[in-house]
């Protein structure tokens, strides 16, 4: 292929499926350590074009080369680290119950359990991480530790990158001794939506908006075999600030506010879309501080035209609703929006609660006013689920503890004097949640406990030492942990 | 309520879900020893009203006392079982990353994950397995486990015992410390319906046909905010015979198979309803065999008159079927039938899989020969997801690995030389499989993962301690398994 890719052909696509069919046994077989060098092969092979990706993805997106060169540095170290984890193996959940002819009520075989890969699995890929939720992004890391071909869905708002990354995890996964079929890359919205129905593909994955992956999460539930489909839609983010909190740290709260909803132009999931501060003199202070720093800030491109002009569809709607006063309107040069600042009280959010919670995407913002701990907690409830939420508060604050409960219920991640924007990528990381942050709340896209999603348990009974796999047989001859007798048994 | 209980009104389900709805926080708040203890009591409580819960359950469902005490032997460790995990904490994935200025590309905060339950869950239980399978079962074991309010949807088999025991149920939670709205019985089809829907149900569980397992699947994912609905939908569970076994074992497997098609009336979920024998003169004995110990086995009433006329249906098409020949005909004296055995060849059953192969739930199996290996082969590829699979060979039977990897594909559980029916609870357990066995495949819905169904991560950044749930408490407060900095750290 050559040249800026097109709409996959019918064909191909086909062709496409049958090598990732025809890979998946391969692919399950490859032996843990293999997998794994495989996955840092792609890493030091996507280091390695660093000089040649960054500049295409700067073309494609217009993001910034230092924003760049550091999500690739995330992809990178995201393909380390699941690789890592492959190895050790603790992933795979070898389970063994040795024969017990006591075990109530009537006696046990021998009982084997492990995960296995799921088979092939369709990822689409987000127009906002161009490299850590694109071809070589987390739900590629996560298939591939599992042991599953991959065939992603490029996004129409970087082709050419998707092009010229996917050629190079294909060639460093093919010389890491992957299978033909391993991974291929596909182009087009009608591909996408055939792709998913396909009996072929196992599951799914995708980072993108609500409307997106519900279509799909819909086609996949809808199929005559329906398969799981793992969809991070995004989600406002809610940023509660105590009246204790306000008082004390107006001005770092502020500051630290403009600084993450206005990161990458607002173009994150995990962007804070609305801030609850109390209607005190502290919060004139806040809005003075968050005003000023706002105006200071200049106009950045957002990434397509397609997300330009959903940004400022959603900016115009809330801009001109009768709930919102305009703190600072964002300028706009022709060549990009700089950020505006809204803001309304925690009675009008409460009575029009939908208009003013839809997702703007892109670098706006609304301060809401709440009078009291009960309207605050009223606003908390009022909230469907969430990426994050996030609390400003202080030491022995009363409200806190009820604000967590709340919040803990909405959102896959709870923050405390932070700001959710910066997702790593670590062992105890969850960037998921209710819906409709995502299709599927028990799961990650993000983190080691990732690669679960693409994983389906299989038990083995009375199966003698050479059929089964490696991981259940006895001695532990891949030294891995096992449960052995329900009691954990670490290598 | 008193007398059998009917529909229930749609203001009492109302308030059946209001009360569990309120229930949850203080179910999640429960501490694992309460709420470890309180399973307890349910499974005392129910041991010790055998005496008044078995007959009832055998008037309704017509099974045998033996069989009916051996069951409810099972469910009362089946919750002891997962009381005891729950105790052990292990099951709540306790991950602590501690902050770290140097984690790549740009350091990472405090960050604790653990899985929380996901909320009052519903449960639909099966007319097969009046205690396993029902109200007090592994759903519901599973889901107080998790820390979750159940809303028990009776199955009409057996109404009045669904009614007994949920008061038994009810009556040990409460006085174990759960809450109010913790446990509840509803009845009826529309009832099921409209329980599914309500936005205060986050999961529902299931057991039973794949029409109405499939059903409430789709209702549960075109949800304005859609559920996990896990179904276990039952199998066809073929077992497959070498060439070697055939000769060395012929009278063994054909008694083997018989007692496991006829166990319970056939009426199992992993009741083996093919097998696949070699065209050899070892097939003609295994017939033999077969049909002799058939035709000694008495009638045996079916669970209710739905599910006689469904048998009947069924074996009438299949007994009619130009592939089929009749090896022996079940009697029926009125008050149920005695097992029927039929028999085709793989080439018939290739060529018209589908009408073969409809799940047939009672007595009645199908014995098909296969001229070799390749036949073999392709008839094991054709099968869609599977509960089980089994494979009868010997020592260095060459086919058995190429079985083992296509069979493995398709089943929740492959068994070497033994019989599917007859589910251990137990750590390595995974009653399930890729669809249509379920509506899940990660998913199991016997064994101590099963709590997983029934729970989401959270995760906590910069939390404050006070704020933290115990789980993930600096000094381990609760002696559970916690993963600190991706090292498992055991108690």
């Amino acid at each position: 292929m050559s040249g800026t890719p097109q709409s996959t052909m019918d064909t191909e696509l086909d062709a496409v499926l049958a090598a990732a069919w025809d890979a998946r046994a391969a692919m399950a077989d490859l032996p843990l350590t293999t997998r794994a060098d495989a996955m840092r092969a792609v890493a030091d092979a996507l280091d390695a074009a660093a000089g040649e990706l960054v500049p295409v993805a700067g073309r494609e997106t217009k993001l910034a080369e230092a924003r760049l060169s550091g999500e690739l540095a995330r992809t990178t170290f995201q393909l380390r680290l699941l690789a890592d984890v492959t190895q050790e193996g603790g992933f795979l959940e070898a389970t063994i119950d040795p024969p017990d002819p006591d075990w109530p009520p009537a006696g046990r075989p021998d009982l084997r359990r492990m995960l296995l890969p799921v088979g092939p699995v369709a990822v689409y890929s987000a127009s906002n991480f161009p490299f850590a939720f694109s071809v070589a992004g987390g739900d590629t890391a996560a298939a591939l530790a599992a042991g599953c071909p991959v065939v992603l869905k490029a996004h129409s708002g970087h082709p050419e990158l998707s092009r010229q990354t996917g050629a190079v995890v294909a060639a460093a996964l093919a010389e890491g001794g992957a299978p033909k079929g391993a991974f291929a890359v596909v182009y087009g919205q009608q591909t996408g939506r055939t792709l998913i129905q396909d009996p072929r593909i196992k599951a799914g994955a995708f980072t993108g908006s609500l409307t997106g992956g519900r279509a799909l999460f819909d086609l996949a539930c809808a199929r005559p075999d329906p398969i799981p489909f793992y969809a991070e839609m995004g989600s406002v983010n809610p940023v509660f600030v105590t009246e204790a909190a306000a008082t004390a740290r107006a001005a770092e709260i502020a500051d630290g506010y403009v600084g993450s909803y206005t990161l990458g132009a607002g173009q994150f999931c995990t962007k804070p879309g609305l801030l609850f501060v109390p209607d005190t003199p502290a919060a004139d202070e806040i809005e003075r501080r968050l005003t000023a720093a706002v105006a200071g800030l200049a106009e950045a491109p957002l990434l397509n035209d397609r997300i330009a002009a959903g940004y400022t569809e959603v900016l115009q709607a809330l801009s001109g609703h009768r709930a919102i006063r305009v703190l600072h309107a964002g300028r706009d040069n022709g060549n990009g929006p700089s950020p505006t600042l809204l803001g309304t009280t925690a009675a009008d959010l409460l009575a029009t609660f939908e208009e003013l919670t839809t997702e703007c995407f892109g670098p706006t913002s609304i301060v809401v006013r709440y009078t009291d701990e009960a309207e605050l907690l009223a606003a908390a409830r009022m909230f469907p689920g969430q990426l994050t939420a996030t609390v400003h508060g202080e030491d022995g604050d009363p409200v806190a503890g009820r604000l967590f409960a709340e919040l803990t219920e909405r959102a896959g991640r709870v923050l405390w004097n932070g700001w959710p924007t910066g997702v790593a990528v670590s062992y105890a990381m969850h960037h998921g949640g209710p819906y409709p942050a995502t299709s599927m709340p028990a799961h990650t896209s993000v983190g080691t406990t990732s690669i679960r999603r693409f994983q389906r348990p299989v038990c083995y009974q009375n199966v003698p030492q050479h059929l089964l796999p490696e991981a259940l047989r006895d001695g532990n001859p891949l030294g891995i942990p096992q449960r052995v007798n329900g009691v954990l048994v670490l290598p």
